[in-house]
């Protein structure tokens, strides 16, 4: 089966690693998980949460995932990603590589993932003690033409695993 | 065939990249070229060439071909990696991870590459006009037990370029 890279973009906290797990395990294909915070680590150390920061580590992360699906690998990357632009760069160079580019919305209000406060980082941001914390102290464009929205409040995980499946079957991607 | 990094290391200009692609050439799997420089535009803008940020370019080189040879592919890195110590955590990560890391030193004299100049980096480093300049004004630590040794400025391309797949074939990678 062809390579592709399928984004995962959505607020800190949204559940899009956790959706990229649950999704790897219900197909049959061997898959790539992207995490952004491990990105982080490994690749873009000392990158700080400016916008050209944060677009260099998307351009980084996009590199690498372009590189896997290029052997074939369909590589799902869970990373926040927050500009429009850069989503829209990285997909055209994607489909210039010869491979699909699937954006995936993976939403969850506010409300909801501050009250979850997975890292505990929602709490120091609207207290005001992190800058630049997207969401909060910084921009997250929305996707206005996702392949898929998952409503992680609203929807199970099964179900919303279900749904990114599906996509892929109809794309011929799993 | 099992995925695998194989690493070319050795002095600027002394032909890494140049055997990378033909060796590649003469084998029927598939495989992935990664070349030093193209790997610092993509993954290590901003980074210097202190033994920090050499490690640390390294270490992201390292990392995206392990992700690599773990969905099978046999990754050629060339890239010079001056450090001993750094090079011999490469390899051990890559065991852990499960594939082989095939260290090959790409040698040449200093004369040789510094007469070839392909980059016109030598005649710059020579006057002083250049810091950290590998094999002139910083270190290079030659690998002391290397899987194979490769002599650019006695062998032809496609002698040194047998020699490899000699080795990739007697270990199972080609």
């Amino acid at each position: 089966m062809a390579g592709a890279v399928v984004w995962l973009t959505g607020l800190s906290g949204a559940g899009k690693t956790t959706l990229a797990h649950a999704v790897a395990k219900k197909i049959a294909r061997p898959s790539e998980i992207m995490d952004g915070d491990e990105i982080r680590e490994f690749l873009s150390e000392g990158l700080g949460f400016s916008k050209e920061d944060r677009d260099t580590n998307s351009h980084r992360i996009g590199f690498v995932a372009r590189l896997l699906a290029k052997h074939g690998v369909l590589v799902f990357v869970a990373s926040i990603a927050p500009y429009a632009e850069t989503r829209a760069q990285l997909a055209k160079h994607s489909q210039e590589a010869g491979h699909e580019f699937v954006e995936i919305y993976v939403h969850a209000p506010l409300e909801t993932v501050a009250a979850r406060d997975v890292k505990g980082l929602y709490k120091k941001a609207l207290a005001g003690t992190i800058d630049h914390f997207t969401g909060v102290s910084d921009p997250y464009e929305a996707p206005e033409h996702p392949a898929l929205t998952i409503h992680t409040h609203v929807e199970s995980l099964d179900e919303s695993a279900d749904r990114v499946v599906h996509l892929l079957r109809a794309r011929g991607l799993a």
